[in-house]
């Protein structure tokens, strides 16, 4: 190849003067096409959040070392709740305590994740970079590092501003064998505290009920206190972190994944005054309401006691209590002694009461 | 816990009996929701498609198994495309083959997927078996396994039908050392065939054109062809799948990383005569538009000829070719050697001339 003429060395000249810079106050498709608008949105905006090592080298994926044999978890969660903001939490955090309480609840060490979004075109500049440094310090929070990630914007009409997809990657201590194959008649059914904050928090916060409270989303990692109840008892059967359909659902699949019976006791299942308030006005269940730092385990009857104990030890945990028993009949189903001494089977939902509730 | 009363008795018998099934024939939120319609959405749908063993578990995220020490790759990545099929591809494979070429371009062996989808509310139920159809298709083909995953629903109005994020696992050869700090002046420049395919292809599936021309994507999966490069060529430097922003954004992005620079040859960088006369008539340059089963490669001068040959062997890889050489100078540019014997500076773009293309 020839020596450059002068017009090509002063554009090379050029080019060098001009870093992208981001200067757009509204997401364009360019943002999302892999030129130097996006080049811009990832410098400016998404390494000044969570710049890790890896993710600076802009590859197409992230390497990360296992340091021996090991079983991964791997898991994956899409993030649409509206509104993005909400008393306790909002999309930043819950898409990253969502993932990470996947993990947790394998009984995994979360330690890897990935993130995503998918922007609308025209969606708030400020609010994104917002929204990038909410992932970023919940991230800090729980000790996981943000490995890889991808951008991509559709059109006006075609989204609702920005939904977040993230993956994680846990790693499984040998010791842990937890599954609804493990469970075992007699066991114990513990939850962490109330139920029903974040659904409620989130309807609340949408104010379209005109309805006052004061409704905090549970929004938490959940790490920490399942790594201490693992410590305490490590024969702990299952765990779930009851998200979407609330805490029944969690236990309508334990009793159809175990082919036993869950026998609830529902004046033991704690539910805040405020959040059966607003569950009666919207005709809610609590029981179907989402939970985003909350845990349902299943532990062996003599290890009941200090499971309650070693949540109790947490804020999060401090209501812990054991609401019910596994039992053989009727095998696959949930029953609920009401507190009015009545009993009645708990089943799934049909219907969706809550949309875009995480 | 009393035995239960006769009606309870008839509510148990009337659940064992409703099994969840789909006979939806749009998508709704409910399907969504976490309750029964996802639960049949995922029984008679999702696990129809590609039921691993882990996802029947239904568990919160997947365990998977490293043999040994071990470095892995995770990826992450949105799809968008539109239409959601088009010649030589379809939304569906492109979801897999994307990932698991930005796996192999790493340099790791695609092992696992996660793969959530985020439906808009009305999404036909038959396209979305199909897309699930296709996506076990795709993965059977290259030995992925879908390990675990996640659907969430948007109203009316505030998605396009479906978008895919899918996620991905590879495992890493201790052997491999690929980076853009392991490229030496001296290096070649090879692309494993015609560029451009893929995103002409797109923009011609959306009719807005009035142009007719046969013009198929690329889109392929491009583990084996990477695998048989590093068998072949052990100290291959760098790889790519020049994807959203084409051949000249991958090349850029190199030359920033690296510092060097990437001297072009375009009358060596083959372009489908119908992919020109089409690109000519949008008013674009083939070099910016995306392919999604091509590989960039940089190899060891003396290796060059090996890796072509390489590549080669395969379908994909016929029209393999050196189209270039690392240098010191201007370093962290691209230039290209034009078809008319005058040189230019390439450089990233930086607005958005094929939104949603992949």
């Amino acid at each position: 190849m020839n020596a450059p003429e002068e017009h090509v060395l002063q554009s090379i000249e050029a080019r060098r003067r001009a870093q992208p810079r981001l200067t757009d106050a509204k997401v364009t498709t360019a943002h999302g096409a892999g030129g130097k608008a996006q080049e811009a949105l990832l410098t400016s905006l998404i390494l000044e959040a969570y710049g890790s090592e890896q993710l600076r080298l802009q590859d197409d994926g992230a390497v990360v070392d296992v340091a021996r044999s090991a079983r991964l978890v791997f898991t994956t969660d899409s993030f649409v709740v509206t509104p993005r903001v909400f008393p306790g939490g909002s999309l930043g955090r819950l898409a990253v305590f969502g993932t990470v309480n996947d993990l947790a609840v394998m009984g995994a060490e979360p330690k890897w994740l990935a993130v995503s979004f998918l922007l609308e075109e025209g969606f708030d500049m400020d609010e994104l970079r917002g929204l990038a440094e909410d992932i970023a310090a919940a991230s800090r929070e729980v000790g996981v590092e943000i490995v890889t990630g991808d951008t991509k914007v559709v059109e006006r009409g075609k989204g609702d501003g920005v939904y977040v997809n993230t993956s994680g990657i846990g790693i499984l201590a040998d010791s842990v064998a937890l599954g609804a194959d493990q469970v075992r008649p007699g066991d114990k059914v513990i939850v962490s505290g109330p139920i029903g904050d974040h659904g409620t928090s989130v309807m609340l916060a949408r104010g379209e009920l005109a309805l006052e409270g004061d409704v905090r989303s549970d929004c938490a990692p959940l790490a920490d206190i399942v790594a201490s109840l693992l410590a305490a008892v490590p024969h702990t059967r299952w765990m779930r972190d009851p998200t979407r359909g609330g805490l029944a659902s969690a236990c309508c699949e334990l009793a159809a994944a175990s082919g036993l019976a869950l026998r609830l006791h529902e004046d033991r299942i704690a539910v805040r005054p405020a959040v059966r308030a607003a569950c009666e006005l919207l005709g809610l269940d609590p029981l179907y309401v989402a939970n985003e730092g909350t845990l349902v385990a299943v532990v062996p009857a003599d290890a009941a006691d200090v499971a309650v104990s070693t949540l109790a030890a947490y804020d999060i945990g401090r209501d812990a209590a054991v609401v019910g028993t596994i039992d053989t009949d009727p095998g696959g189903l949930v029953l609920l002694e009401t507190a009015f001494g009545g009993t009645r089977v708990v089943d799934r939902l049909v219907g969706d009461p809550l949309p875009r509730i995480c």
